[in-house]
């Protein structure tokens, strides 16, 4: 199958519909068309979108709309998130060029997701936090923030510039990688044994596990290595548990 | 010098002043600031385009105007421009990522320009015939044609890549190499040598000229190289002169 067919490009929370229509066009200029937004402003002007989508306004009759990032994730196992700020857990950002071999790949044989945040304020750090990779569009000091739709461009251009190169070899599938709603729940699971085992408090939880997330996804996390990680935090609550059992007792 | 100073972007004949404005955002996005206009519609709405430019409004204040490509380009060593279309002086386009070093070595000592062309109907032979090097981006089957702004923003992002990648090494100077104006001279002395010699009829005399201007622009022309070719055709020209006054004395 054609991996640019298994590309989702998410937008959170957009607020002009200009914006929506221009990157209709883009993504079928760049033969990816799985649109999906997320809790896309109550006033969006379709009207206004559908002009700008120009010959690609079939795609907003099929665009998908969710609550949460999460949601529209759930069923993707890379997951790349656009930042313009650096940080902790922002590190090792990706170029465009350099995260379009992660995403094409993962592609192959799964949903995978490059998503953009709200015009003014990008992605808040809970929504980067949901993300596999980061990506960093370099631009120059004169004028660092790219309007959404150039973003999109951009990145959708190197994915199928790669996915149109004679010598791109797609892997072969080895043990499948775990989705996004496999790792929500994993995350759950290590916030909750963390607290339980009062390895952290519960104010410093938030920034702990957004480092524990970089640490899981720096390489493929496959559904056996979640797995794995999920046992090893089940099996640490069941002793904390224990422990606070026969404390009680006491 | 940075040679992303050197390098302007032609918009020839643009219809609307969103993509003009954009246009801009891109442009200083990307660390290129001059933009030049051919022959804009007179009725451009100038405020649209400082909404769109955001940030980057001060550019308009700069742009320059003109009333032909060859007068936009006069100063410029290579003139790449976009093309959708194929044919046969369209052929050796280049893609955005191969036409980067050969703009940029050239932006390192002369003016170079990136030229592109109305939002319906691209740009016209004549125009194309202006260009040293045809640019043709790539795009999907799906939707080929791009918005305006998503095109420059293509050939930019490849220019600043190239620009700001440690490995780049800016060429030394060697001979200098011949512009617009120059360009242009020679090929009108050469159009009147292929009448005066009847080499070639008036009515394919464009078809003609247009193969030849990709001929020689094929490699890079030199100021010395254009004298050659001018100084062929000029004696040229006085030899086939020759020939009538001594067939009319007869």
């Amino acid at each position: 199958m054609n991996p640019l067919e298994n590309i989702r490009v998410v937008l959170v929370d957009p607020k002009y519909a200009g914006n929506v229509g221009s990157i209709c066009r883009v993504m079928m200029n760049m033969g990816i068309t799985d649109l999906a937004l997320v809790a896309p402003h109550k006033d969006l002007d379709w009207e206004e979108a559908r002009k700008l989508a120009y010959s690609a306004e079939d795609m907003l009759g099929q665009l998908k709309i969710f609550k949460t990032l999460e949601e529209a994730v759930a069923d993707c196992t890379v997951v790349a998130g656009t930042s313009a700020r650096t940080g902790f857990y922002r590190d090792h950002a990706y170029l465009p060029r350099e995260i379009a071999p992660v995403v094409l790949d993962s592609a192959v044989h799964h949903k995978a997701a490059l998503v953009f945040g709200r015009e003014d304020k990008g992605l808040f750090n809970e929504e980067i936090a949901v993300c596999t990779h980061i990506i960093n569009i370099p631009s120059s000091e004169l004028y660092r923030s790219l309007n959404l739709s150039h973003a999109v461009m951009i990145c959708c251009y190197e994915l199928f510039l790669l996915a149109n190169n004679p010598s791109y070899v797609p892997p072969a599938e080895c043990s499948p990688e775990a989705d996004g709603k496999m790792r929500e729940r994993l995350y759950e699971t290590w916030s909750a044994m963390m607290l339980e085992t009062e390895f952290c408090e519960k104010e410093k939880l938030d920034h702990m596990m957004l480092g524990l997330r970089r640490i899981f996804s720096r390489g493929k996390l496959t559904v056996n290595d979640a797995r794995i990680l999920l046992g090893v935090a089940k099996q640490t609550r069941w002793v904390a548990a224990e422990l606070e059992r026969l404390r009680t007792e006491k």
